[in-house]
């Protein structure tokens, strides 16, 4: 039954997903000592934390992802790639259930990552865009453009108006960094390419639940975000709750109405759990319960890490750091011989940043806490280094000085045509 | 009716498409002379010479397209442009019939450019792959990956050659182009990809029914061509015809029968003209018979240029380079205040030249015939001063750095799957 005949006696190690945390163990893990098999349902790797620019025309795509293939290769490491997605898991058998067929294993990583939450409001799911992928960040880049081509065949004002009504459902930082590059995309771009159009009329406004944005961030950067996205012309309805959304109009709580053809949803994420699991090791959030070896309840060699996982002695963040620390510290747990011989997982928290359009961000590092133009260098400093492979640095670098001087973001094709789902 | 609302008494120019031909003329039209009105189906024009480049992995789609509002905007033309697909035209009440409404005209150029033809043959056409577009591109670029993952799953040696034979029919620039990437990629980045995978596997095969590659060149390049591709391992079948494909086997008119996964079709082009003319204005190759001022036959204020049209007084190929001096003809004609004062199009031919991969390639210039390296290089110089924008120069350009010193073409992602349409 295993499409890849492990040998009698030998460990296989099945990493399931090729992003921050499945790579990292991918990295590190001793090839020698395991026969490695990683999954994912794309043959690249996606540096999230960039897509938001794809979504709105800095960056190309090819730029922020990476054929996973070549990670391994450039590495020389012996691990079996396959692209597949994983149906579910027999933990007591000890095998996966994918859609290239069953695959047996002896230690199992799951790293399958996030997914968009909507809290069961089907209609906002059916409707909203969301942002966690690829080709979500091309269909938003699309659908954007779309907007405007058809604003300017309009010859109803309200429709026009729903058309250029832009609503970010969540003040996270990807909310704040989605409604930041609108924002400059209205003062800077679309002027130009759309002389026809009144783009006074265009309004981009972040619904926020709490009572700050960037609830996950310090007072100052909650503050300081605050007053940036002001100055760039971004309303911020706080302590306000999306309830209904039909592709027209968004509903709050409050019974607040507002017309709108695109509302981005950023304002929930659960874990990608498999199937094959009692609930007992699912934790708040749909994460796995880990312990801080990352092992499920009850099982020996079953391990969750990065954002599918709970570590139950201190819940974490779902953060491309957390899952680069976490799958560091199992593939190096995993090469000792024995597991009297791990170390425990101690998170070390770097910081945390967020962008808000062009010039703007604000940082809180270990030691100090930036905003405005010091804190959006960093920003870019640190996100350039992030990047896997010197060639995407280098175009994204060159994407990055071309559009802060020029005041322009230059990828502006509508490759291909965005229809929502409902 | 009309969409625009035009002033009495003012004249219209409507251009339909925004190619080479189409742009030119919008780059070159006194916009104080005409109300301009550009339509083309995408928001961007595409720069298909470097297609094949997409299609194997060495460029990203977005720097060989450009935004056609940035064209205009770049130039502070008063330009309407609309994305618009045109349904039919009314030659004698003057009107175009689009998805965006009808467009009344005073003055009409088609510039729409030319479609692959597939003689008839329907499962051809269903089962081949083809070059037109950006997202013919990222299909094929989807397919020829997809098409090892799969390889390696299967156990079935019939099925993994078919899987790794490439047939490329036709043997113009096109096809010798994307033969000579295929090979490339064989020889220095899939082995690195798929240590798993025997790469000897792999073949490329042209199919030509004439008697040499690149018939409309010089002996010179044939010979050269033949020679290079060759040399770097693509099988030629010349004076061979393709009668059938089904996705699975190509059946050859001598009863030849080649087994192959991925058919690329590059052995015939028509214009792409639109509906409403009588048959007597449509020429050989569908396309717009004109005269030398560009006037279909019995019109005086419609016009035809680029691939869809058929210059009667000397038939030219469909090339980049004569659409721009068309286009560039037309608009200065216009911009004269009596058409006694036109002048009539005389093509002035600067060339031809095709890649064979790295390092490989023919030119044949007016002055001289150039082969290998030299005919590369002076390739990859012109190309690189036709593409649109510096921007796209730039990251093109590093990314033919980047290719050659690396031996590597960095850009394998599957984004969006590709499925055969049968």
């Amino acid at each position: 039954m295993d499409i890849f005949n492990l040998a009698a006696g030998k460990r296989r190690l099945l990493i399931i997903g090729g992003g921050f945390a499945g790579l990292e163990v991918a990295k590190h893990i001793d090839d020698q000592k395991f026969e490695v098999v990683l999954l994912d349902r794309h043959n690249y790797f996606t540096f999230q934390p960039l897509l938001y620019q794809v979504a709105t025309g800095g960056l190309e795509p090819d730029s922020v992802a990476y054929p996973i293939r070549k990670i391994i290769s450039n590495r020389k490491k012996k691990i079996a790639f396959r692209m597949a997605e994983v149906e579910a898991i027999n933990p007591i058998d000890k095998m996966a259930m994918t859609s290239i067929g069953v695959i047996p294993f002896t230690h199992l990583i799951i790293a399958s990552g996030s997914l968009t939450n909507f809290f069961g409001m089907t209609e906002v799911m059916e409707n909203a865009l969301s942002l966690k992928s690829i080709t979500d960040a091309l269909d938003i880049r699309s659908f954007v453009l779309q907007n405007f081509e058809r604003a300017l065949l309009s010859t109803d004002e309200q429709e026009k108006k729903r058309l250029m009504h832009f609503v970010v459902v969540g003040g996270g930082p990807t909310g704040v960094e989605i409604a930041g590059s609108l924002a400059e995309l209205k003062k800077h771009v679309l002027p130009n390419d759309y002389p026809e159009l009144d783009l006074s009329m265009m309004e981009i406004t972040i619904v926020e639940s709490g009572k700050n944005t960037l609830s996950v961030m310090s007072p100052f950067a909650q503050r300081n975000s605050k007053k940036q996205l002001e100055e760039i012309g971004v309303q911020l309805l706080l302590e306000k709750q999306l309830v209904q959304y039909d592709g027209f109009t968004a509903s709050l709580k409050d019974g607040t109405l507002i017309e709108t053809s695109s509302l981005f949803w950023t304002a929930g994420v659960k874990g990608n759990t498999l199937s094959g699991f009692s609930p007992d090791v699912i934790a708040k959030g749909n994460r796995f319960s880990v312990d801080e070896y990352f092992r499920l309840n009850g099982f020996e060699n079953i391990f969750a890490i990065g954002d599918v996982a709970a570590v139950q002695s201190g819940v974490h963040p779902m953060l491309g750091s957390v899952a680069v620390q976490q799958g560091k510290r199992l593939a190096k747990n995993l090469n000792r011989n024995s597991s009297n011989e791990w170390k425990p997982f101690r998170y070390k928290d770097r910081g945390t940043m967020a962008t808000i359009g062009r010039s703007r961000a604000v940082a809180d590092l270990n030691f100090t806490h930036l905003k405005g133009f010091p804190a959006w260098l960093a920003w870019l400093f640190i996100h350039l280094m992030l990047l896997v492979g010197f060639r995407n640095r280098l175009i994204v670098l060159i994407n990055w000085i071309w559009n802060y001087f020029s005041y322009d973001k230059a990828i502006r094709l509508i490759i291909r045509p965005y229809k929502k789902k409902s």
